[in-house]
Formats: C-alpha cells, sequence, structure tokens
C-alpha cells in the first residue's frame, strides 16, 4: 500500500504544481495516471504546441512546460503510478482514503486532489469486430514500450502526427513498418510529413493509401491484418502488431461513480473557499471542476491548487496554524535535503 | 483626458498580466502607478532576489519576471500614467468612471481593476523639522531622473542596498557623491558593500559613519545640510542634494477613501464569482484584495486577474456572448497587427 499525505489523480500541470504548493507546506504528495508519463495532454497530445498564456512566459511549448514543472517539483519528491487508472475509491473509518487503480495498485491518503483535466484519455478505437480480444496480444493503441516491437513487423493506421511521428521513431527499430491510412493525405508538421516521404522513397516505410485495415487475424497474438484498398479486393498482410493511432479522447471514467456531485461533466467545487468537493478531503482542482466562472485555463488550476493545498493542511493538521512565509524569504526546502534561498545580505563595516 | 476600457490602479505582476488576459478579450488597459516605472515592489524593492514559487519558473528574479510580463503585454500596447498616484474616482451618470492623479492626469473607463498590491509605496522621511519645505528642492526621497544631479554635490543618507547602490551610481555623475549611515555596518548586497568601500578608498565616496543628517539648509533650494557625527560638534557640509533612501512603506492610501468596502487594510472582493468589490465596475485582484482563503501570492492574483476580465468584458458588451478560445487553438492577436500563433499543421499527400 503506498501512503502519502495528498493523492493526486492526474499528472497534468495542475497536479504537478500542487505537488510543490503542498511541498511548501511538508505535505507529501503522489500523483496517480493513466497515461505513461507526467504532463496529462501536455505532454501527450501538443507537446511541440505553444501556449501563449502561461504568465510571464511569452511563448512556452507545453512539453517544456511540463519539464519546467518536474524541475519545479523535484525538491519535493512526488511518487508517481503512471500508466494506471485510479479507478475506486474507499473512505476508512478513520477518515483516510483508499485508491485503487485498474492494476489493482491501492494507495492511501488523508486528502485526495483530483486534477484529472478532461478525465483519463482514452483511445478512439476503429470499428473492427474481434479487435478487443487481441488487445495487448499484438494490438496496442498506444506505444509506451517502443522495445516491444524490436525486429516485429508493425502495421500502424492513422493520419495525424503520432502515427507519422511513431512510424519515422520505429524504422529504426522494427523489421518492417507499414503505415495505412484512408487518405493520400496526412495532417501534421510538415517536417514529419517530409520525413515520412523521404523514409518511403528509401523503402524503409510501406505505405498504403488510401486503405482501412477492416480485420484482424490470428490465434493467441495478431499474425495478419485485412486491408481494403480502393477500388481493390481485400487482402492479407501479415504482421506481428497493429497499432491504430486514432488520437484520444477524454472520458471523466470511474471518478463519475465516487459520489461526487457532477454538472456538464465535470466536478462541482466550493470555489468560495477552497476547491473542496461535497466530499469532504476530497477537492477537485483544474480542468476537472467547475463553479460559477470556472475558466479551463492552467493558470487558474495553478491557484486552485494553491489554496487547496491550505486547506488540506488544515484537515491534516486541525492543531496547527500555518503561517504563510514567502520563498523570498523563506527559500524553499526540499524533501530531499536541498534548499534553495535569495543569496543573504551581508552586514558589513565600511571602514 | 485618457481613455481606455479598462483602467488598472497598481503596474505590479497582477496589474501587468491583466493586460495580457483582457487582450485576449480586444479589451484595451491603462495602467497608473505611484512608482517610477512599471512591475511594483518586484521592480522596485527586490529586483534581484529570486523567487521560487512562480509555477513553472523553479527560480526567477523578480526584475526579470517584470520584464518577462512586460514582453508578454506588448502586442496589447498598453497605456502608463507613471509617477503618479491615483487619488479621487467619480462615477459618471453613464456608469463609466473617472480617476484623477496627485498630478492632475485624469482617466475615464467603464471599468476600473485595483491590483495596488499592499498600496503605493510612500518613502521612509527622516525627522528633520523643516524638510517638508524642500522636497523637490534638492530633497528627494527617490531617485527618479539621474540626470538631476550631474556636476552637483549630492548628499545620500542610508544603510542599506538603494543607498550603496545609489551612491555607487552616482559617482559617474554628480561633482561629488557624501554617504551618510548611521551606524558603521551596511547591510545590503554583498559585492554593493565591497564596491562602496572600494570607491572610498578611490575618494570617490566621501563616507561619514556613524552620523545623522539632523538639519537642512538653504532658502529656495538645499544649501546644505547639518551633520552630527558621534562624540563630535554637528558641522554643516555644502551640498545640492540631500536624498535620504530609508526604504519605502506601502499605504493603501486615497483609496481607503473611494468608498469601497475594507477589512484589515484590503479592499473585500466576491471571490465566489468576479472579484468586483461592492462597487459594481471596479474590481480589487492580487495583494490589494481579501477574502476567505485569501493567499498574497503573486500566482493568485494573475488567477484573479483573468476571471475579472470576463466579468469586466460582460459589462462593457452586456450583448455579446464571449466564447474563450485556447491560445493554443487560436494564437494571440495583438492590437500592434502582430499574431502569434502555433505553426499549422499541413495536410498534404505522400506519394
Amino acid at each position: 500500500m503506498i501512503q502519502t499525505d495528498i493523492l493526486i489523480i492526474g499528472a497534468g500541470p495542475t497536479g504537478l504544481f500542487t505537488v510543490f504548493e503542498a511541498g511548501l507546506l511538508k505535505l507529501r504528495c503522489h500523483l496517480i495516471d493513466a497515461l505513461p508519463q507526467p504532463g496529462g495532454q501536455c505532454s501527450e497530445i501538443y507537446p511541440k504546441k505553444p501556449i501563449y498564456d502561461i504568465p510571464a512566459y511569452p511563448e512556452i511549448l507545453a512539453g517544456d512546460l511540463t519539464n519546467k514543472l518536474l524541475e519545479q517539483i523535484k525538491q519535493f519528491e512526488p511518487g508517481f503510478t503512471l500508466g494506471e487508472r485510479a479507478d475506486s475509491i474507499e473512505r476508512q473509518d478513520d477518515g483516510t482514503f483508499i485508491i485503487t487503480t485498474n492494476k489493482g495498485t491501492k494507495h492511501k491518503a488523508p486528502v485526495v486532489a483530483i486534477a484529472g483535466g478532461l478525465g483519463s484519455f482514452e483511445p478512439r478505437k476503429p470499428l473492427i469486430e474481434n479487435i478487443a480480444k487481441f488487445e495487448d496480444k499484438g494490438v496496442e493503441y498506444m506505444i509506451k514500450e517502443p522495445e516491444l516491437y524490436r525486429d516485429k513487423d508493425v502495421v500502424i493506421a492513422g493520419g495525424g502526427d503520432s502515427a507519422l511521428d511513431w512510424s519515422i521513431f520505429l524504422t529504426d527499430i522494427a523489421k518492417s513498418v507499414t503505415l495505412i491510412h484512408r487518405r493520400n493525405e496526412f495532417r501534421g508538421a510538415l517536417d514529419s510529413v517530409e520525413k515520412v516521404q523521404e523514409l518511403k522513397n528509401l523503402g524503409k516505410i510501406h505505405l498504403i493509401t488510401p486503405a482501412e485495415v477492416k480485420g484482424i487475424l490470428g490465434n493467441d497474438h495478431v499474425t495478419g491484418v485485412v486491408v481494403e484498398e480502393k477500388d481493390n479486393e481485400p487482402y492479407i498482410l501479415d504482421t506481428d502488431h497493429f497499432i491504430p493511432l486514432f488520437g484520444l479522447a477524454p472520458k471523466l471514467g470511474p471518478i463519475a461513480n465516487w459520489g461526487l456531485e457532477i454538472e456538464k461533466n465535470a466536478i462541482k467545487v466550493n470555489n468560495a473557499l477552497d476547491y473542496q468537493t461535497n466530499i469532504p478531503g476530497i477537492y477537485a482542482i483544474g480542468d476537472v471542476n467547475t463553479y460559477p466562472g470556472k475558466l479551463k485555463l492552467i493558470l487558474c488550476g495553478f491557484h486552485e491548487a494553491t489554496l487547496m493545498c491550505q486547506s488540506a493542511y488544515q484537515r491534516i493538521h486541525p492543531d496547527k496554524k500555518y503561517v504563510m512565509k514567502y520563498t523570498t524569504v523563506g527559500g524553499v526546502e526540499g524533501f530531499d535535503g536541498t534548499k534553495k534561498e535569495a543569496p543573504k545580505a551581508v552586514v558589513k563595516a565600511i571602514e
């Protein structure tokens, strides 16, 4: 059982910054995220997109924002359960919560902060009758571990950046890479499109367009796919893996069944005080919450996380009064023994 | 008369970021600040101090924070009335407000955002009987225009960074620089203390410690000061200027008399909605406001400014419905004709 002070559901920007504000209050955090890496959609969906409305960053790439936040919270040694979805929550008699993931990992804490963004990102799946049977047996909707594909035949389907970029990446690892898309035109960064064109010309990517995968063959594992090309008879293409990359769509998911008050697919919170939900001890911050005037902006999540941590502190230490110290004055003391602080002024005679 | 959409009182970080969020809504802003430059206390009091709790900045100097914000809002062409204190406000019959500064400059807008921080910074003045008579006639509590001191005899009093740094700076401009402090020890950055020591050794700074200025001489303008050194008889030192740099202390000032609900020296606002004060059309954001759970942090000011701008938009355009666009999707269009936006994805066939 993983134990911590604040269990954070969602490792996007708001969840990550919560670790910092909690750390200033000497509270430890552990984050759970269904995606295989921290950063939420900033890392998974648009790492190379510039964001213009992070205060004091006239421009920052979403992936860089994640990296800066990870650097900022490093001192506070957050724990991570990644690639697992928070599925169920139980309130214990002592007021603490136990959260169990879809893989059975259990976490315990007196405070839960749901920073789940638009929900956990679920892949859009192609409509192929028997596809569920092959999930994790040759069909993957997300690439978590590229080494899985070493010296294998791989078929990727899709027409966007993910399909382009993974096709490029896997040419160095897989035995063969086939890219199938239902149009001739791809939609993505210019250099990705050009790189695929180049690798196709070199014979390193086998391109089939316009075409669709309509069936999957195999017993315990994928052995081939059925390809339908325009104006042709369907045919079988041997492959070890079929990776449809049709994008991710957020779903509030199991959290919707935790007894929280939900409105417009978001969790209602008390914005007049501390962003607590209708269940004391469970807070919701960032894009996942709603209240009058709510804006789904990263900078709002930062503020909500900060106020929430103060309330969490009172819940965890009902007997203590917290006196805020400015980081400019008190510095920042990490759990790892490091301390950041402003150079001290000297008091020195001039003779 | 200066006219704009949102009049912002206070050009600290919160006031500056308001320009950005207003700009996204195509609203123009004008800022009024008693200090001679934007940035509030970040620029005036601790420009070289690192701040550790700006989200995604593991460390940023307060002066750099100001510069980044100025860069971020440049596109939206904010107006500035600097070195003037917002003194009075009048509500017009049409619902707009007119704000007049202590120098008589008039500003008009339908919305006022008070982002006044801890108040306007007023210099701490030494207790010298006739000092008021010489204000702006040889006595200055802040250095606004160093050229004023070219080829003049200057006496600076104080023992902190301002006194040290301005003494150093003025050696290149003034005819003579005398630094008077009531102790032998100075309190400041090590390199500033060492630099003054070096300039003193070179005869470029005349140092008198421990000593105090106890009187000022002159008719229309300062001609000398009375210096009391320990164990000595008071004596007269001829000088053209006397600059006591004893620090600045914030005062809520005239704003306290605008009819706003005040609590603990701060302005009460509706944090459950839009940070509006008890007077419709006047908002208070950042350190100047108070509400249950309030934290006087820069990042909170950013959030408050953002929500406030949405409400201001509805006030200015009651007939329009604003649909928020993400900057990652819609980019940022400046009033100066510039546009920042993410590189567009191409749609391109691979052959």
